[in-house]
């Protein structure tokens, strides 16, 4: 028997062998993964809760049991109910791995906080919320007109302030006769969706009390914003991994774990339910009104406080969410399950927040194309615009739609989450530690880079004072185009097989190529950090399907060239302009017209939130944008290799000739 | 110690002292409750499951708790479950009575099955139910035309049959992908709601399967009417007592009881919840189409294929089924928390039919007028008749309605349950083995009688057969009017003083006169059934309450006499109208302009299931229906001791000339 074993981490996915009799916190670290340990492993603060998965993962080749670690320790009951021990829950601190594992380490588990890239971007919209406050005061009923509470209600909501034929949830109901009889007798704030049916009552005035939440289910990424619905204000944003990435990484690998598992729909569903569930209260929890001068009160909100969300999120995430059978959407010609927005009770859903609520759910425009790129479409409305945009929304998939206010089409393009960090070697999300710029010089192959969670770069630091865990999404097209400009990897995305430096290299174990980022002594996980062959084949291939996409729907436009490209989603935000069209990620634009429009899908949920015009403009434009299949066009494969190519050969840039030495920029 | 200990049945309420030491189903026996044991207390059938409530029950005088039973046996455990044990569920004939105790005994262990009463009458109804089913054939996905799956649906439903802007309900919708598939491909049927929103998809065309069900929630009885919404037959017609009777017998100790009890209400509503659960179920279990010539196919509908229901009930009922608070209707000025009707997920309810049905609540009228008149009005139609009709709904509670189609008053009155034979010393309900008609001789005060399940009359058969228990609602009526035909009574309601028979005598335990209705003999409880002084004043406060309503009515209409008097309820289909008229129970009108109308609320819910226009011809009426609270006329309390009375003072009916004896009619 082994004296090793492999252990995985998820959702992070960070992974490998460790010896056995290790605990997990030491694993953890071993294998760059951040767990919270307040105490130092003192087993007294219960910070490092993780769950045991169990199960045979063929993906990763690996059989977890829960009979894989060290027995139960008394300590672990003071922190770990009953129902969760049965889940497989356990402290990172007192158990030990024993043989192969799958750890999931929850969101509040985890150490090291995200550096949320989903932040709200200041657009205009107009108020006009779903959910409006009203306040009322009705006269107390005699014998002579003992009418019943809720006509009362309805007759002064009618009088006053012209709203007819309302029903009432029925848990609203339930509430009723109670509150209208409190200390602010006969006196009532009410809740109204969409003018027709009332959703909350409160007792007395209480129309401060106004709030509503957005939310971009990213396959990868999940951000809420949670909104003030009367001044419109963002008073809390935050985010979360997607907790079904431990079913898979990408849409497709989810689709497949639903069709391989009896209830994987609904495992994965609940997942996902649980963590909107974790957001909000993560949100709500964070919450405190604005500082009054003198006096300081942190107020927090209550979930019951939410009476409004708007969801979005691409196709599958979409299903997989409202436990609708994604398998067709993975099938072609991948028919949705439907089109249109949906308002669904929040608890139908699960989902809580106000009981009565209701939850929107943006509207699909294709089995590819989904309530969240909708989302896009209403924050930027390329559709009222007379320049021809291009909008890619880079997350998991590249999401592109081309158009102005003659005709927009949409498309998808199978980028895979490389671009994001995920899948390489050394990936990982925007978190402190994580690799986001880099500089490579031409004559010595020498590496200069910085870290997020530290403004010095590694030529002004102690390597002990990096810290470097891995490469993030932001920093991946900046090694590529650096490892490119300094001649490191050759136009095919080959390494150059002249090197001058000892950080290229072939790995001992799998004898593939590779190339030292940050040495074993600036790491904080015992390694060096290095990018091998595979990873850059990984961006090329992401790249290539993004800048063939955009290609192929210029061309059914029958357009040489765009006025404005719109990146959107964490990638947009980050990205360096230039390197990206130097590295042929979309077709070539002026510089200064390619924007990053931040999280527009996020921003198209807050919009159709804050606004209820939008929603209707949503199921318009989702039904209006003409999605086109790409992988159907006859010379698809032909476009996609070439786009593979660094930087595309058809496109000879003239930003790249200040960029790029003559000699790289002429390779055959 | 004492040898002997109370013993209360409930929902019978049947109560009484056993020796200790007796099983349950002994007592039973002893005190004239039927339960289950088909196995003839072998302990191998397990059908005479009970449970044994725990807590003191003032209104009882008694303390039962789970300990005044014997030790728990193994042979219980083959039939009841670990959670039923822990409710305090028993076998009756393992466990022993070993102190106070209030037993309770479910549906499903009554024997004797109840005889319906409240059987639904042909009415006509025009074809227009709520739900309507649809068949369509959708075009496959292509490359072409990758619409989603519901949008297709969609389309051929406002293409075929004009139907648009519908939602579906998002648990359909989660079975729409795999049914659309299945192996009637692209087949579907479609279950319409209101022309709104789809309800429900089957796979292929079952437009065959198309039930739902129409309920009427008394404070005593409940009665279930499932029927066919293509055919409009009533397939099965069921009924129970209603579960909240153990918390009291009427609505103001239903009310007083949620007041006392923290989770009174959501105890009441859930036992109320569980109830139509169990109804649901025993219909569909009871239910087989038509039998065909040749091959007798049995089928058994599921709950699932129930896609409506409608529910009528009074105002106290309606709020306790909905956890809305009842308190307000019971304190003056009695306002309701809501008039109107209320469309309900079932699912919200925890009401087991089709997942994605709703509940149609009927509206109510005031605090004391509910749901339950209101289908007694759809049902009758008052106000579209030319003729001044009087409506008497007698339940636990009286409601009337007087008028035409040019205005409609209604009014309550507290006759208390008496009227159905609940309250009294030997009441019970409608079951075999209860009193239904009886004759005394006025020259011996001899007395003859019939029961339920026995054609044959007293005076035909040996003492043995008769096996007579208690009395129910519509023999009650009768006893009294030939109490006082024959002299037994006075016109005041006391005994007379002057007995020609042995069956007059004082109860030596409570020193109150009694007179036996069956000796010991006739009786299955081996005890005399009596009628006791107290027994009458309960009758006469009943029908008092009843005749002082109708006459401050018409007063209040300014009119001196009726065209037509309608009497619903399981009271009116059994009543005798001329001894009804003679113990003045209503005003007087001619015989044959006295009808019954059977159980009109439950007709009504049955046409509001059946034709959703009457949805909002019960709005309509609910809100122009006049209510008037009598118990606030000045004169009230006179009235209605004057209407104590046999026969009313006022008004000496010309028909009590032939049936009662001038001796008897001038007594002063």
């Amino acid at each position: 028997m082994s004296d090793r074993a492999k252990v995985i981490f998820q959702p992070s996915g960070r992974r490998g062998e460790v010896e056995k009799g290790l605990s997990l916190i030491e694993a953890s670290r071993q294998l760059g993964v951040d767990i919270e340990a307040l105490c130092g492993e003192k087993r007294v603060c219960g910070k490092c809760k993780v769950r045991i998965e169990e199960g045979a993962f063929e993906k990763f080749g690996i059989v977890s049991r829960r009979t894989n670690v060290s027995v139960w320790q008394e300590e672990e009951g003071k922190f770990i109910t009953p129902s969760q021990r049965q889940e497989g829950y356990r402290l990172g601190c007192c158990c030990k791995v024993e043989g192969d594992l799958l750890v999931f380490v929850p969101e509040e588990s985890r150490a090291g906080k995200q550096v949320v890239s989903k932040a709200a971007r200041d657009i205009p919209i107009t108020w006009d919320p779903a959910v409006k406050v009203y306040y009322v005061e009705v006269v107390e009923p005699t014998f002579e007109h003992p009418t019943g509470d809720l006509e009362r209600i309805l007759e002064e909501l009618h009088r006053v302030h012209g709203l007819k034929d309302l029903r009432i949830d029925y848990l609203a109901l339930q509430k009723l006769p109670v509150r209208l009889r409190g200390k602010d007798r006969w006196k009532l704030t009410v809740y109204v969706w969409m003018d027709q049916e009332i959703v909350r009552v409160l007792a007395g005035d209480q129309r401060q009390n106004h709030y509503g939440m957005a939310i971009d289910i990213g396959t990868t990424t999940v951000a809420a914003y949670l909104c003030n619905l009367t001044s419109m204000e963002v008073i809390e944003t935050v985010s979360m991994m997607n907790p079904q990435c431990k079913y898979g990484e990408d849409v497709m690998s989810r689709i497949t774990y639903h069709m391989m598992n009896k209830d994987g729909l609904k495992r994965m569903s609940d997942d996902m339910i649980q963590g909107l569930n974790s957001l909000v209260r993560q949100a709500c929890e964070g919450t405190h009104p604005p500082k009054k001068k003198g006096k300081k009160t942190y107020l927090s909100l209550n979930p019951n406080d939410l009476v409004d969300l708007t969801i979005v999120g691409n196709t599958a995430m979409h299903h997989i969410l409202l436990k609708l059978n994604p398998e067709y959407v993975g099938l072609a010609p991948f028919p949705p399950v439907i089109h249109r927005s949906l308002d669904i009770k929040a608890r139908d859903l699960g989902i809580k927040i106000n009981e009565s609520a209701y939850v929107h759910v943006l509207p699909n425009e294709a089995g590819f194309v989904g309530a969240d790129n909708v989302g896009v479409l209403i924050a930027e409305e390329p559709y009222k615009s007379d320049e021809v945009q291009l909008i890619i929304d880079i997350g998991t998939n590249g999401e592109l739609v081309l158009g102005n206010k003659e005709k927009l089409i949409s498309s998808s393009c199978a980028t895979g989450p490389a671009l994001e960090g995920a899948q390489l070697s050394y990936g990982m999300r925007a978190a402190p530690g994580a690799v986001e710029r880099i500089k490579i010089d031409p004559d010595t192959h020498e590496v200069d880079y910085k870290v997020i969670g530290r403004d010095a770069w590694r030529s002004y630091s102690k390597p002990e004072e990096m810290k470097t865990k891995g490469i993030c999404g932001s920093g991946i097209l900046d090694v590529l185009a650096e490892l490119y400009r300094s001649g490191v990897i050759l136009k095919s995305g080959k390494f150059n097989p002249v090197q001058k430096s000892s950080r290229f290299r072939k790995n001992p174990e799998t004898n593939q190529p590779e190339f030292v980022i940050a040495w074993k002594e600036e790491s904080s996980i015992g390694k060096d950090v290095v990018i091998t062959q595979k990873d850059i084949r990984q961006i090329q291939l992401a790249k290539g399907a993004l800048y063939c996409g955009c290609k192929l729907m210029m061309r059914r436009m029958g357009i040489e060239k765009v006025d404005k490209v719109k990146i959107a989603g964490a990638f947009g935000t980050h990205v360096d302009r230039e390197k990206a069209l130097m590295m042929g990620l979309f077709p070539d634009c002026d510089l200064d017209r390619v924007i990053s429009v931040g999280n527009a899908a996020g921003d198209g949920a807050r919009t159709a939130l804050l606004n209820r015009g939008k929603r209707q403009e949503a199921n318009w434009v989702a039904r209006n944008v003409e999605y086109i299949e790409l992988t159907v066009e006859k010379d698809f494969q032909q476009q996609f290799m070439q786009a593979m190519q660094i930087p595309h050969m058809k496109d000879p840039f003239p930003h790249l000739k200040n960029l790029v030495p003559d000699h790289i920029l002429n390779q055959k």
